[in-house]
């Protein structure tokens, strides 16, 4: 992943402290406290998810394939359920699902920001944290002001973790009024972190700004929301010139088709933002939206879904994939001079996959299997800043079984909470 | 599956000899000789895939994402390559990938249907094994004549196999005479096993047919070639006209989601089908089109696509989508008296389901957790004709091991015929 995609053969890197130190095809002579023999496998970088909600696993599978269920189930449990504890077991449970599946790094947007980075610290993965900030009272957030104390708070307290950073994620433009959007890019700004949103996603989403902007970009745009820290999910509903502004500013779009076509959402036009220059990231969106948490199923869902689009099976190529999944996550997040490509220098965020699996051979084509054949089963190991967190596809410092037993107990307080409002949804229709 | 789609809780089922004999609720007082334990478990019929090449793993991920593929790799090298022996590895390896992700039962489309069958013994999964037949010379086959002869010894060899079926396999109606149809519908009939054919994929198909008969589903019907044995896979250019058509004579679609779009066709118009009340079965297509032979990925796919063509996430609701991939593959290939449900007096073609993982907990709704979130790994035990066939997620009568290793020799001999080819195409770019 790197600028010329080399694919080097019959390679061996050495890390040293959190860093790729060394690439290099004689052999190894020097000293070391451990060695991984990758004979046969695949070292890639760890995928960057770079939109998720990781606390709503406790809700995923609810409602599925029911119209509003978002108003209809979703609001009223997140208001009469959600606390500290729901959300660390919540994050402990997808989090480990993607680390397992070989992502290294994932920017999330939701509340109760400090249960999502303990849970992200006790499984070791890279972390932008979102805090979740709207203009009236939601989840941990009584309004505004506090919401950008918290987020501070929660800057000030995780300043030296290696792993764990902030980030402003304001739900949408609709859910945003102009000056929360304002301050949210200062601070932004002023901390270098980014600036997570959802962006033209609904069908009405722009009619507030038409007349005076011309569409949700342009807004953002005029009200100065917009540069190089900007990742908006989604970004369905654009036009060529909204392409262009998003272009030129170097911000980002987290593409997530599994979950917008699960949602019945037209097709991003993820092939017209490539030809535009326009940073294309790839992206699971919360489990209620897509289900699976891994980065396979976004990867082999993308192209299909363009192909589609265009009437085209040469678009959006396998190769290009890949980028959209690992190096360009990082070019979104303003880290990848950090991580997201194998070069010496970078932090080993790492994976290793075992492609010797009746699901995954031949390899004619690494690009090929890997985006349309690999499954998480095919991920053996992960290192996070130089440190091993999944070994032989086992979490390193967790088990599973203690992450399903406190998941499990937070399920049974929130299912019991679900039944009357399903019962009322279902009697509805 | 059965027809109200009652889920039953903390059922126990016997299985006598190849059958299910008994579901009951209360304590196991009789005589057994093996027990196993599905406490938390979800036990589900096996799945049906309507539609595959299973030989053709050998050439999964070749000039994916490349035009004109077909022409310029893969039938060059199905000329110079293909043998009783490559098949069987090849087979072998693919149908380990479906056994082990709980598909009990394919239809095949292909040529040394033998080598096929062997496998398919070997690892012991139920078998509706395609002759592949053409007017021309191909594969196996030196002309349409030799291509009856060997589907008629194939019947006669495998006459009494409990597992092992024929079927007629004529590729298309561009690669089919009519006399050639004909001559498969009377065979069709008189063995009564399935007729399988892609339909209405090309945009190109149905121009020699639309003056005379208006489209290609009218020209079979036509010519005698539809009733409730015809499976078309595809089905994907057709007009309301056609759907009623082939919902009259009992006819089925094979639904390849996956495949087609990655080909950058046109969604299959699933939900009109289902409204004239077509069977909709769901298939992977060959591994050179969907690369994933496991059903998951399509059941994920299908519905995605529909609510996408359709702009409605309420469409094709997972409950639906489990249906096509169990019990309408078992009406289409008329053997739904059979398997396709877990009922008293039908065969065990079963699977044992662990959804207590990271993956695929919280469990809201079965169908919805199945359809959206399982995947190859939480499929535990797979029966085939009462019999264990996967056992602890491991195949019972041979070794991944062993499967990949036949593979690979089969692999190296095909992988160096294709380089040079590869090298034709690339240049010619
Ligand atoms: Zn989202
Ligand atoms: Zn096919």
């Amino acid at each position: 992943m790197n600028d010329n995609l080399d694919i080097l053969k019959n390679a061996n890197i050495s890390i040293v402290n959190d860093e790729i130190s060394r690439i290099f095809f004689n052999e190894i002579s020097e000293d070391y406290d451990q060695i991984i023999d990758g004979t046969d496998k695949l070292l890639l970088p760890g995928f960057i998810n770079t939109h998720t909600h990781v606390p709503m696993t406790i809700f995923r599978g609810l409602g599925d394939d029911m119209k509003d269920r978002l108003t209809r189930l979703l609001f009223p449990l997140e208001n009469s359920c959600l606390n500290d504890e729901i959300v660390h077991a919540s994050s402990l449970l997808s989090l480990s699902e993607m680390l397992l599946s070989g992502t290294t790094c994932f920017a999330d947007m939701y509340t109760f920001t400090d249960a999502t980075a303990r849970a992200s610290n006790e499984l070791g993965i890279r972390a932008f944290i979102g805090q979740g900030i709207t203009d009236e009272r939601s989840g941990e957030q009584l309004n505004a002001d506090h919401g950008f104390e918290l987020f501070e708070n929660f800057i000030e307290k995780y300043r030296n973790d290696p792993l764990i950073n902030g980030a402003l994620a304001p739900h949408s433009v609709y859910m945003s009024s102009e000056p929360l959007l304002q301050r949210c890019r200062e601070l932004s700004d002023k901390y270098e972190v980014p600036f997570l949103i959802h962006l033209a996603e609904q069908p009405w989403e722009a009619d507030p700004y038409l007349e005076e902007h011309g569409s949700v970009v342009k807004y953002l745009q005029n009200i100065g929301a917009l540069n190089n820290r900007f990742i908006g999910a989604h970004g369905i509903l654009v036009s060529d010139e909204d392409m262009k502004i998003l272009a030129n500013v170097g911000a980002s779009i987290s593409h997530c088709p599994a979950g917008n076509s699960k949602s019945g959402r037209p097709i991003a036009p993820i092939h017209e933002y490539m030809q535009e220059g326009v940073n294309i990231t790839l992206a699971t969106d919360g489990p209620m939206s897509g289900n699976h948490m891994d980065m396979m199923s976004v990867m082999n869902c993308a192209p299909k879904m363009q192909k589609v689009k265009y009437q085209n099976r040469a678009l959006c190529p396998a190769s290009e994939i890949l980028k959209m999944a690992t190096i360009n996550g990082a070019k979104a997040l303003n880290i990848d001079h950090l991580v997201g490509s194998v070069e010496v220098g970078k932090k080993a965020d790492l994976m290793v996959v075992n492609p010797q699996t009746l699901n995954m051979l031949p390899l004619y084509d690494y690009y090929a299997a890997i985006v349309y054949a690999m499954q998480p089963n095919n991920i053996q190991h992960v290192f996070v800043n130089g440190d091993l967190k999944v070994k032989d596809s086992k979490l390193v410092h967790t088990t599973e079984e203690d992450v399903i037993q406190k998941f499990s107990v937070a399920y049974d307080f929130v299912e019991a909470e679900s039944r009357e409002l399903l019962k009322k949804a279902t009697q509805s229709e």
